[in-house]
């Protein structure tokens, strides 16, 4: 059996992302929303990255679909999970919060639409992932919204922003990891999640979507604080180093090198081991989760 | 018969909104949300006010409802409604928005808790209104979502906004009618509509509370419009005229003081007229629509 072709399967699954993402940015063009906030928020959507969240969306529909199941439900679920990463990032660089000037090597919302449009466009984007999720007659949708909503609200992304910035942040390992399971593990989750319900995948399959999605968030993370301290400057696009020169919260600062590199190939392992029954060896799936510590997504 | 008393009526269902939005607020404090952002949220949820949107939510759902239907719907409607109206207070209250240090006679969030906290606060508000819309399982929900999202989003609530502050923003009645129906409008009809939806109600009563919605909503802006010009510091709370002497964009200085008071008169009798054939004569939805203008809500 040939091994996974994983850097095509990527390349597909990403230009299908934001193919998909470009026929929902147009549909806002032509909803009657002002040409400049639709312009503000397509900015920042469109402006690039791996494409993460809804890539694994996608490879979970994709694995648990049955082959009559045609819908545009698994493209609004992967959408409606960019529109989410997309304001938090928006909404994250602003004066107020981590104040960034460049993100992907381009200005952010707020230097080039300025702040009020910033927020506003963040709001849109973040309003605008439900409309997409709901406006079809589909009984799953209002189950989407749930998951969508729980992952990203106080309890989940909001709530981990809110542990980040908090002064009197203790450095131990169970904060650390809380604050990542609430800050981008609920959303990755609920992206597996998302694309089992929106594939029409049983109770089992949503259960190892789970699994699935607390270990690869988690090693996500890791490997994003790891690479931070290995990688060139070359490689990383940023100083290399500088999470750990800001004196940030990090796992290689409160664990270790060695132990975090050893953490994060234990979640992959889990990781790959939950979704084996729904793909078999070598599935798409499996690949994802390795090359997120591999080769940071 | 008896005259309806709406003020019985009126404090008897904010008393009920009140209690509605304290139980989600409770449920909120024991969700795995940091205690700060549920402390900051709750603080602009609980500010008091007079609840139209949830008042008209419920009006609806009770006037629809058949008497066998015992659900949370319509108080997740309400509650959702009354998070997105104050997420929308707290952004607009921000330095870069309108910059606004006193709301209803307190700090507005970001003076209390900081900017940082205020917009995570919005965010989580705006986001857990989908929460609690999605969280049941009954069929609805998902329509809910969406008219809420709808009515919120780009080319709703955050159009409006981005109207209101446009720089180039033409002194015409059509835009000005434009920019209140996304602004306040959308989200007025919404209430009705969801109302509707969550109790039950067939597609006549949902038409019939789109029309009420559309002219109980500019109703209501005109209203406020002519108030600030005609009514005396006391009874306002704030300086009177304090719209005109900032230049702002409003009916009397469009239209003229006597034609904006027809206009009110006009859209509430068109709401009247929408509801009688769903309440009879001299029923709740009247009675709420003639004091939206009498007696600014």
């Amino acid at each position: 059996m040939a091994h996974f072709d994983l850097d095509t399967f990527l390349r597909t699954q990403q230009a299908r992302v934001e193919s998909l993402l470009l026929e929902r940015a147009e549909r806002l063009a032509s909803s009657g929303a002002p040409p400049r906030l639709v312009e503000s928020m397509r900015y920042s959507l469109m402006a690039g990255g791996k494409r993460l969240r809804p890539v694994l969306c996608l490879a979970f529909a994709d694995t648990v679909a049955r082959a009559t199941l045609v819908s545009p439900l698994s493209g609004d679920a992967a959408c409606a999970l960019e529109f989410i990463h997309t304001y938090s990032l928006v909404h994250d660089d602003l004066p107020a919060m981590d104040d960034d000037d460049f993100r992907r090597g381009r200005p952010t919302n707020h230097k080039v639409y300025g702040e009020a449009m910033a927020i506003l466009a963040g709001d849109g984007l973040l309003t605008e992932a439900f409309a997409l999720l709901a406006h079809g007659p589909e009984p799953v949708r209002g189950a989407l919204c749930g998951e969508l909503a729980v992952a990203a609200g106080a309890a989940g992304m909001v709530g981990g922003q809110v542990l980040d910035t908090a002064e009197d942040r203790p450095a131990q390992l169970d904060y650390l990891v809380r604050m990542h399971r609430l800050k981008t593990g609920a959303l990755i989750r609920a992206a597996c999640r998302m694309g089992v319900l929106a594939g029409g995948g049983d109770a089992e399959a949503l259960v190892r979507a789970q699994m699935y999605g607390d270990a690869v968030g988690l090693a996500f993370q890791i490997a994003d604080d790891v690479l931070d301290v290995t990688a060139t400057r070359e490689e990383l696009g940023k100083p290399a180093g500088a999470d750990a020169e800001a004196g940030r919260f990090t796992f290689p600062a409160v664990v270790g090198l060695e132990e975090s590199r050893r953490m994060a190939k234990e979640q992959v392992a889990q990781a790959v081991e939950a979704v084996r029954p729904l793909e078999g060896e070598d599935g798409p799936l499996a690949a994802l989760a390795r090359y997120v510590v591999e080769r940071k997504f």
